[in-house]
């Protein structure tokens, strides 16, 4: 497996290795102080030890942050703002999943505009600009799932309510992303499933999602593909770095692809994670099938491609959620939602959230809170 | 149909009718002496007219350069440059086909840059630096081919050996597109069977490409299918406008996705121009059934999944060389080279130039000039 490096739009240096480029890239553009942003686990890892020595050896001076765990909250961020400030630091290098690159972002954020961080919430009525210049960053992910790496939102929950709020600007992009599918290998199986199967909903939501995206179509139906080839293996055989760097380039691809909008699966898991503390990617794995079931009288069509596509023998609708069932076996992912420790008194909740969310608008079969309950009674 | 907006990387207004909102854009940019760049045949039509006016109303200065014609040569470039600096013009607005686009972009670089246009050519040893800035260009397309408009590359021939000299950077790349499938209507079916079969080879050849690069192909296969969707029937009712914006669609899909690299279609393709100055859109329809036969052995799964995507029922290498041929015939493309009046006489030196030509390196089955002489012959 050899390096690339594509620039769509985000320029992405991709393949076994590439995290050893970031010192000298950062130095190419006149950087010399990075702050690290990572997640608790990862700072105990090998992969974090390695980075701060690569960084160092090339002369440049990094503190490290890692002040972040689990669905990351607004009083996560504001250390990492400080932290960034006494570093007198000039640049973030954020290493992790979802949870660290989206701090990366919202600390990037704070580190040069004023206020609180929920003042940028994205369509808030009277939403603070984000019109002041964010510090250069890089991205190393070291999971395929969010695809938070090209990605231009960051999603920070409200430490009382939980309620997942949105801060999205295309300025959050990271300026270079650095996908070495090595940081991965380690990963233990249930993470790389639950992660994996959220770049497989980014990319299966997105190229269901009703909106007009024919580009964004095709990286979707491509990114399906290679998560379809790559997820169970990666699950079984950790170490195969052929089938991790499609993960990782999947999840990139449902990541660029859901700007055309994502569906009610992530509305359920949204409310997952806002009722129940729900690891994102586990949320989707576990309502990807029922959820998705909704939409076939309204996407046929797209069923079938994506059948085709992962070399279905009958592509249709009914064979698509079939084998979704059985990957989510193969991959150890709970089939139900009692499975995953939701009680039933929840469902109420549950639906009162998902019919808030947002990424059901784009959905190709429109829902209602009635909808939801439906979809969470049959998940349990 | 409604109109849409894409960045991928370019800003691309999408639909009928957002030709008018050019004048608004430049304005907005701040921008208020545009050169309208265009060939000889679209400055007689009323589209010109119509947006020579839009801009003129509000309140723009706007000049007009039509001396482009057939495939575009240096001495087509220069007098544009020369309108440019008179009408001391702040930006470039590049109305029509590949070349016209092509020729605005090369006004554009010859505008801020000094020397000789080819002392920029790509890869050309001690070739100049692209280094300065570049005016602010917009594109509208008017044929839906090439995907000049979405490209960052000018394709200029040397007056003299007729060679097609390749100017490639970045900032070449138009700063926005106006992609109005409205402005494709009036095309003689003869220019959209042509111009149409350039935007599947674009789709298919970048799709067969043997680098690796799973974004381009998501967004060649899907362009495959727009592309074969909607080709004959722009052909045969022309004024369909969902099937001339999907045409338009499936070209910029194909000028994206050809970052990747292309094959040996092209390079025949670019040695018919050479050679007999053929319209490229008809050359690579003309000899894409007989090139990519070469590649099946290379490429067999490949093949069948562009088979899958347009719906063929026994999907295959096979199967899709032979829909390649009813295409053909159902678009008016010439079958033979003889029928588009190559003399046999002029194959030794057709295989002579496609050998030369670098588009073959990319391509999954390597060629040799004995390749490109076999290939020319079973065109003939």
């Amino acid at each position: 497996m050899s390096t690339y490096r594509f620039s769509f739009p985000t320029a992405i240096h991709f393949g076994p290795g590439v995290r050893a480029q970031v010192a000298a890239h950062l130095e190419s553009e006149g950087l010399s102080r990075p702050l690290l942003v990572t997640d608790r686990g990862i700072a105990a890892l090998s992969m974090h030890e390695e980075l701060m020595d690569q960084l160092a050896a090339a002369g440049l001076k990094a503190a490290s942050f890692s002040g972040i765990w689990g669905n990351p909250v607004k009083s996560q961020v504001m250390p990492g703002v400080r932290a960034f400030k006494e570093h007198q630091a000039d640049c973030i290098v954020g290493l992790g999943g979802g949870a660290a690159l989206d701090a990366a972002k919202a600390i990037a954020l704070m580190a040069t505009h004023p206020g609180d961080l929920f003042d940028y919430e994205d369509e808030k009525p009277g939403a603070r600009p984000i019109d002041g210049a964010i510090p250069y960053w890089v991205a190393l992910p070291t999971t395929s799932g969010t695809g938070s790496e090209v990605g231009r939102s960051s999603v920070i929950s409200d430490d009382e309510t939980r309620l997942k709020k949105i801060i999205f600007s295309p300025k959050l992009l990271a300026r270079a992303v650095f996908a070495d599918p090595e940081l991965t290998l380690d990963l233990p199986a249930k993470v790389t499933a639950a992660t994996g199967m959220d770049a497989l909903t980014h990319c299966v939501e997105s190229y269901l999602a009703k909106n007009y995206h024919p580009i964004c179509d095709g990286i979707a139906l491509e990114g399906v593909r290679l998560a379809a080839e790559s997820l169970v293996t990666c699950v079984r055989k950790p170490k195969d770095i052929q089938a991790r760097g499609s993960l990782m380039m999947a999840s990139m691809m449902g990541a660029i692809a859901f700007q055309k909008g994502l569906g009610l699966t992530h509305s359920c898991a949204h409310a997952l994670s806002t009722v129940a503390d729900f690891h994102h990617g586990l949320a989707n794995g576990v309502m990807i099938d029922y959820a998705l079931k909704y939409n076939i009288p309204a996407a046929e069509d797209r069923f079938r491609n994506m059948g085709m596509t992962i070399g279905l023998k009958n592509p249709s609708g009914e064979s698509f959620i079939r084998w979704l069932e059985t990957l989510k076996s193969e991959t150890g992912i709970p089939q139900t939602l009692s499975e995953a420790g939701i009680k039933k008194d929840q469902i109420d909740r549950l639906a009162q959230v998902a019919i808030g969310d947002s990424c059901h608008l784009n959905n190709p079969r429109p829902c209602t809170e009635e909808t939801f309950r439906g979809i969470f009674l049959e998940a349990y």
